[in-house]
């Protein structure tokens, strides 16, 4: 902890002054009043993002969904549950950014009935209807004046092909493909970064040391996009 | 932590060479490769109750669903997911132990169909088809040489009837009841034990507190019912 304030003080300040919007952790859909649905997402990759881009000198709002991960410090963190909660908490504060950096596990789906009690066990199967929620990364990517927006792809197959497709779907200038199975819940990961330039992998690392090179490509890269 | 330490060095020995098998936290029942129901379960009453039976001499395995806490010391703890998971694990150590003690918010629904691939997003509403998971508490009390089992019932209303009609329905000696909404991830709680004798308040404390309370009153009970 120490060796990394320590390093972390000799970081560049390629950052200063920018600000950066980004959201970390599951989320999580109710069911019922004890139910959910939510994914094996700990949210260890977006908080490492957090603490790279305000070694960076950025000043960062990280809406987390729920983990057990401690606040970076200097961060300024809001807490939700839900993919409708984060989408309200980004909607408030993405005007102010300069960069919108999407890495939370977003539910694609939520319960179309939200039951308040909890449902009582019955011998019988139960059937649950789902309906897809807003896409929060798009949303803000279609605003006419928006942030630089880096989006995130975790697929358990066919990584490169999804993430390409994500990303010229949603019209993002960065998309950041992980290996689902590898990824979450993991302390290391391994990221190839997509973007008009082509595919830059980023050899399997510690998720620090994996967000250091992610910050950096961005403060160089993204500059250009506004210019 | 240190007065915890000291304050617990002065407990009685009153479960000195006694074995617990217990259950805590929440299970987590895959849908895909990325997603899965779960509950809000934190299993901090669970950890108080095994750091409780250890405190008064007793030897422990946990057997543990997916939680951010860590193992009591000198606890035997057994990591699983789902609730088939959880229900190996306790089919594997149950003949040698003395008392069960059921804490886990175990998933009553499993999916029917899970995806090894995660599911791509569509536009169109998802249909999740749901199976009943057996029920390990009332299948261990139905043992024909059963341990002495101690069951949880968080609810979310009509806390004294449900609490009771679970613990006939199961045969159970003795069934602990809390409001779900006022319980779980929270640090307090306040308990209702429910057994043949009527019911009997643990009035809102700390978890470890009533953890503590409990296990002086499991202590106190059990015996007479092998007697």
């Amino acid at each position: 902890q120490l060796t990394q304030l320590i390093s972390a003080a000799f970081i560049p300040k390629l950052l200063a002054g920018k600000k950066i919007l980004m959201t970390a952790g599951p989320t999580y859909e109710a069911i019922d009043a004890v139910r959910g649905i939510t994914n094996r997402s700990s949210g260890k990759m977006g908080y490492a993002i957090c603490q790279a881009a305000l070694e960076m000198g950025a000043e960062v709002v990280l809406v987390s969904g729920p983990t057990a991960l401690a606040t970076p410090h200097d961060a300024q963190r809001i807490d939700v549950q839900s993919a409708a909660q984060m989408y309200n908490a980004v909607k408030q504060h993405v005007a102010a950014c300069d960069i919108f950096i999407a890495v939370a596990a977003v539910a694609d789906y939520r319960v179309a009935q939200v039951s308040e009690q909890k449902i009582k066990k019955s011998a019988a199967p139960l059937t649950l209807e789902l309906l897809p929620n807003p896409d929060i990364l798009a949303s803000v990517a279609a605003l006419a004046n928006p942030p630089y927006c880096v989006g995130f792809a975790a697929e358990s197959e066919n990584l490169a092909t999804y993430a390409e497709q994500k990303r010229l779907a949603k019209r993002l200038p960065l998309l950041v493909g992980n290996i689902a199975q590898q990824a979450i819940g993991s302390d290391d990961n391994e990221l190839i970064l997509f973007d008009d330039a082509g595919m830059h992998p980023l050899p399997r690392a510690d998720k620090l040391t994996l967000a250091r090179q992610l910050m950096q490509y961005i403060a160089q890269h993204y500059e250009g996009d506004f210019s």
